[in-house]
Formats: C-alpha cells, structure tokens, sequence
C-alpha cells in the first residue's frame, strides 16, 4: 500500500496511471489465428482449441440436452440467486426503454429517430477460475429486451470439454440462442468472419484476458462492433470520517481479488480513515482464499488523503474510475459532480459486489479512465437508432433555398440539383 | 452502371460489397507520424504540416481577431441559410435529450441512470476542395448541447495557411471553443496524446480521407474514442413505379460526385423505372462541374430489379445502407421495417441532400454496412451514461443472501464478505 498525503496537482498524472499492459509482443499470434480461422474455419478453430484449451471437441455447438442437464447440476440456492438477480437487471434495463422522438423541424420538415436492434450479437465468457455466469445475465439480458434475434455465446471448455453448468443455466434462463464450446482468439475470430458451424455477428461483447482484448480489437478492422476496449478491474473508493473502515477494507479486496493488476483506489479528507482502512485491509486479507492475488494488488494500492471534498471530486474525475464508492456526509456533493465513472455506490450499505450481481446496474463498465468517454454496457448498447426524414412539398420550399446555397458553397453541385429539380417541378 | 435483374440470394453477398480499400500499405506513416507527435509534440506537428501541407504557420491556433475578419468574409446569404440549417439540426437533437431513468429494484435497492457529457472533444474538419462547414454544424451543434465544456476543431490550413472562411463562421457560431490550423494523421496525433498547443481530447468525430480514418482507428488504441469507424459515403434507394425517374437519378448523382469511391444502387420493383433512372442519370451527369468523379462512381453503381418490396426489403436490410431512400406507394412497409440504416428519407420530395444540410437530422452516419451495429452520430454520442446505486439497511438484507451465493459459487470470496460484514452488522 502507498500511502500518499496531500498530493499536488503534478502527482495526479501518475495517481491515474494504470499498470502498463505490454500487448505488443502477442500481436503476431492474435493476427495469425484471425487469418487461419477467416480462410480455413472450423477446422482452425478446431485445431486452436486443441493447442490452447488441450481438448479435442467432436462439435462446439453445446446440444439442448447438455444444457438441460448441466441444468440439473446446479443448486437450487444459486438458481433462486439468480433468478433473483436476473429480475433486478431485467427491471432496471427495462427501464431503460426510450421512446420515439419526432420533431417538425420547420413547418413540412417531419424528423424522427428511433431505436432498432442489433440483429446479431456475440457473447463472450471467460472459463478459468471464476466462472463468470454473472456476465452473461449482465449482457443476455439487456439483449434479449433490446430484441436481438441472434444471441451467440461462446465459452473455452474446460479440460472435459465442458462448459460451467451455472453459465449453460444463466443462458438457458436469459435467452441465449446458442452456446459454442470455443474460447480465445479463436472465439473471437469466428464471431467476426463466421465459420461452417459458428455465425458472423455485428457486435462482440464481453471480458476476457489481454488475448481476447487485442482480438476484439482487432474485430472492429473488420467491420464487427465491440462493447468498449477493456482493461484490469478498478475501484476507487471516496471515504471521509462517516464512513465505516472495515466496510471500505472489505470493499478494496473484494476488487483487489479479481487479478494481481486490479487497481484499487481509497481517497479520504480522514487521516484517521486512512489509518484504520490500512489496518483493516490486514486483518481482513489474511483470512482471504485468494490472498496471494489480493496482497500483490493492494501492494499497488494507493491510499490518499485530501484536504476538501472539492479536492478529492476534482482527483476523482480525473482518475475517471469505473467503481466508485462513496461513503460521505456530504454525497449529493459527490453525485451531483462526477463527471467521469462506470458506476456509482452510494452509502454505507452499498458494496461494490451488489453491483456486480444483484442491484440490478450493469457490471460490464469502461476501465483505464475510459468513463471520460464511454458508457458502461446498458440497453442502448444492443440497439442502434436511426433517423428518419419526410418533406413535403412546402417543407421542400423552407428549407430549399438554403440547401442550394451550402451545397453551391460546398462546392457540390450535384447535392444543389436534387433539390433545384424538385422546387421547380413544384412551381410548375 | 450495372443492371441487376433479379438477382438470387447469393448473389447478394456480392451486390453488398463494397470497393475494397487498401490500407495496410499506410500503417506505417500513420504509426510514424503518432510516434513523433507523442515524442515532439508541436515541433512534430509543424514539421509534417510543412511536409504534408507545404505550409509553415506562425502558430496553429486561429486568433480571435482572424476568426472575426472571416467571419465577414461570408456572404449575407450564406449566413442565413447556415443559420436556417443550424436551428433545424439545434430543434432535433434538442428533443433527443432524455431524463435520468430511477428504479427501485427491489424494496431498498436504489438504482438510477444518468448521462453526462464528455467533457473535452475534437471535431476533424477536411480541408481541400469541398470545405464541409456542414460537417461543422453536425458535430458541434451537438456537442454543445450535450454540454461539452471544451471543443477543439482541427482542420488543414490551405497554402495560404488559413482555413476556409465559412468553416470559421460556423465554429464561431456554433461555440467550438478553439479551432486549430492542423490537419490529417499530425491533427489526429496531437488531439490523442496533447501538444503544447494544441490539448488531448477524450473523443475524435468527424470524416476524413483513408489517412484520417487510419489514424482516428490508431487513437482508439491509446485510449481515445471516436465517432465511428468511416469509408466512403453510400446512398441506396429504392424506387416502386410511383417514384419520379428524374428526382431518383439526382440523388444518385448527388451521391456519385461525393468521390470515385462513392456507393450508388437502385433497386425498383419496376422495370420500366430502372430504364428510365439509367437514362435520366445520362441526361443529368453531363451537365455537372464533378461529372469526372460522378461518372466514375456511377460506373460501379448498380440498378437492381427485384419482384417483391418483401425481397427489396431483405436485400436493403442486407446492405445496410448509409443513406436510404424510399419512394414507394407503400411506405409504411419499408419505415416499419427497416433494420439497418444510418438515415431514411422517404417520399418524392426528400431529396438526400436535405439531410446533408438542413432538415435537422445528423448527417455523420455509419458506412460500409456499419448502420448493422452503429447509429449515426446524434446527442448521445457527446455523453456517457453513469449508473448509481444506493441500497439499504433492509435493500441489502433483501438482495445480500443472493449476492453471497452468487459470488461464492464464482470463486469470488471477498467479494462475499463484502456483504457478510455489512450483513453482520446489521443484525447486531
């Protein structure tokens, strides 16, 4: 833990710092398997799988009796979780829904916009450690109300060439309409072009290590969407002396447990707080399964004292953090003024983790000061809008005039005539 | 042209291609240029102005007292039809606005959306032939309502080093707070990793050639965002025999002299139309100052029969228009179920053109089949969403137990005892 009193305005640069992420050394390999799975399909996919997740796979398609049985397998405490959590999101992404807007924007100028789905969406989720059936209610379920025809999830297998029976529920019970056994670069080479047994789709989204993080990037040079570029795991918590040490302790681990590079943030106008939010990260870490990735990140961890509220808003905004905790007398300060975060815990009795599963937000959100200019994954982010116009023939004769004079001004005769053609018919 | 009979479903793959571009051969320079801006920052940007541009400035930034004299310099009737045009594109993205979106989840468990704008932006403006101060309107307008504290614009000086006078006009009238002297991947550089002169900017809109577009692909990688990937411009309209021959061909033209890249298809449900469309383009095309570049775009361009509005329908959703037109007795078919386009225009007298200037409708829109996955750019593109939540005493005893599990079973511990700490304390 660094702890880091007063800092100036010069240290901010380097307390927004994210740990750097060498990408460029496995560049070549992601590109390589892009290029073997656009020209050779399945079969590159195949042959990736056996490489990267050691396991040979007769179809990676998950058949509708596998799902139902790895149904069976999951207990019936989880199911009612997550039945539980599902209907949190569901509403508040339901609440999401926008309507029409129409506008005349001058008399015969009718102007609308409106939402459509994404026809064709991907889905991936990571293996490993941590299952993540979380995530796939985070992103199947806003799919499904957005309207998405084709909801695709793929998941690496696992050494038995299985997929977690609580990720096969969580897509069962959100609608997913297919489930492939595939993982990696590889997963995502094969949402992008589409192979003989896996769809092209128009939109990838979801976690993964940097391996799938450089291969959406690459994705979007072939036309397919992504969610957002993503990065390690962040909290930042702002704490001054209401709040209550061990919660905010138990709040930095639970974040500092997801990877040695998960960033994790304290910043309070309490030297007292942070006093004793040290001291109780020790007690509490000791106790902790994943101790060993969770002492490397506090290691990185920085503990701020700031003199004012206003100060630590301003260092905050700055930071841009995708958690943000907020545990203050004075909050409506702090929500009424943050400009730059994924998603926003207020109070005592918010823990980041309620996020992350139940409350109902989206836990897909932007890292690495990404919130200056992105949205956390929410309803919009399966849809797209579209603009509508309709004229008549006095709407034609408002705004005509001006549209030959910028067109002429433009330079661009051809745009003047479509309209010259028209007001002289209707003047004739 | 080509005309296209009914073609069968697989040919449709084919009718939606889009001219291949070469762009790898440019990766290097683009890469070089970021590298030096990064590095030299202003001495960079010079040096590539004077190579690229074969200017040398005093300075990038356009003074005040500069933007004033160029302001006078455009004519009465230019300002007031660029004045007619901004309040139309004001009115509309106006109404976009939306309210902040507040569920209670379950009992106790508060969970609300609201948007803030990206606090700093760079709009990139083309210099060369066609001076696109529309481009101006559609991006700052905006960007101002969304409440864009700081709007930066680039755009190349000419070799008198100045920028076009009506370009100045409308950033002064529009509230772009700095417009810089700079152009292609060096003004792309400098607003990704900021220069003396010129700052960073969170996100980058705007269109440009295949070195702009490369190099706004390239900024992603370090953390900025932009509009949406481009290409060049497409128009795709679909005609029935209620449509006016002469109308449809100038809108394809006004589409065909954008660039000798330009995409321009018909398709009808009416043999007749196709014959008279290619015949009035001829008559059209040989009176326009860029029938050069018209004519070439109109070569690649394709007139398609089709039987059905069923099967236009599907073909039209396949391409994913850019711009789409609609002249045909059954309109409502083609609005209601339109999935992918950037910008409908609908009826005999809603020539494309009025959306490229004046009827209030953005017209930054996705290209190259993009309209499947991305909208045009609109109010939202100026600001990101932030969740909130605050839950609780009886919120967390009513969602804790689900959270508990759920993270348990994904191997997440602290992030369990996140809430049994809380949970505990409650109790006591």
């Amino acid at each position: 833990m660094k702890i880091i009193t007063e800092p100036t305005r010069i240290d901010w640069e380097t307390i927004s710092e994210r740990p750097t992420q060498a990408i460029n050394n496995i560049e070549g390999l992601v590109n390589e398997v892009f290029e073997q799975v656009k020209k050779e399909g399945d079969a590159a996919v195949s042959k990736f799988t056996e490489q990267f997740d050691k396991v040979e796979l007769d179809a990676f398609l998950v058949a509708d009796n596998a799902i139902e049985k790895a149904c069976q397998r999951v207990s019936e405490a989880l199911k009612k979780a997550i039945t539980l959590a599902a209907a949190n999101i569901e509403i508040f992404h339901n609440a999401q829904k926008t309507e029409k807007v129409t506008v005349e924007t001058t008399q015969g100028v009718k102007c609308w916009q409106e939402k459509r789905p994404i026809s064709s969406i991907g889905l991936y989720i990571p293996g490993g450690t941590a299952p993540l059936f979380s995530t796939v209610l985070m992103l199947a379920i806003p799919a499904k109300l957005a309207g998405c025809k084709e909801i695709v999830l793929c998941s690496p297998p696992n050494a038995n060439g299985n997929i977690n029976a609580a990720i096969l529920y969580a897509a069962k019970l959100c609608g997913v309409t297919k489930v492939y056994k595939v993982g990696g670069i590889q997963a995502v080479a094969a949402m992008t072009f589409g192979t003989e047994s896996i769809p092209k789709v128009s939109k990838i989204f979801g976690p993964g290590n940097q391996f799938v993080t450089l291969a959406k990037q690459l994705a979007t040079k072939f036309g397919v969407a992504i969610d957002m570029p993503a990065g390690p795991s962040e909290l930042l918590v702002f704490a001054d002396k209401s709040a209550n040490a061990a919660f905010v302790a138990s709040d930095l681990l639970s974040q500092a447990e997801h990877g040695v590079d998960s960033q994790v943030i304290l910043i309070s106008t309490s030297k007292e707080m942070v006093k004793n939010v040290a001291l109780e990260i020790q007690n509490q870490l000791s106790v902790l399964p994943r101790k060993e990735i969770a002492s490397e990140a506090i290691l990185n961890s920085k503990l701020i004292y700031v003199p004012t509220n206003k100060e630590a808003l301003e260092l905050i905004n700055e930071y841009a953090p995708e958690h943000f905790i907020v545990c203050a007398e004075e909050e409506r300060f702090f929500i009424e003024n943050i400009e730059n975060a994924g998603s926003v815990f207020i109070g005592n009795y918010t823990p980041e983790s309620a996020g992350d599963y139940a409350s109902g937000t989206n836990h897909t959100l932007p890292t690495n000061g990404f919130s200056k200019a992105y949205s956390g994954v929410n309803l919009d982010s399966f849809l797209k809008s579209i603009t509508f116009q309709k004229i008549s023939k006095i709407g034609l004769q408002n705004i005509g005039g001006a549209i030959e004079i910028m067109a002429e001004a433009e330079g661009l005769q051809a745009h003047k005539n479509a309209v010259s053609i028209r007001l002289k018919e209707i003047r004739n």
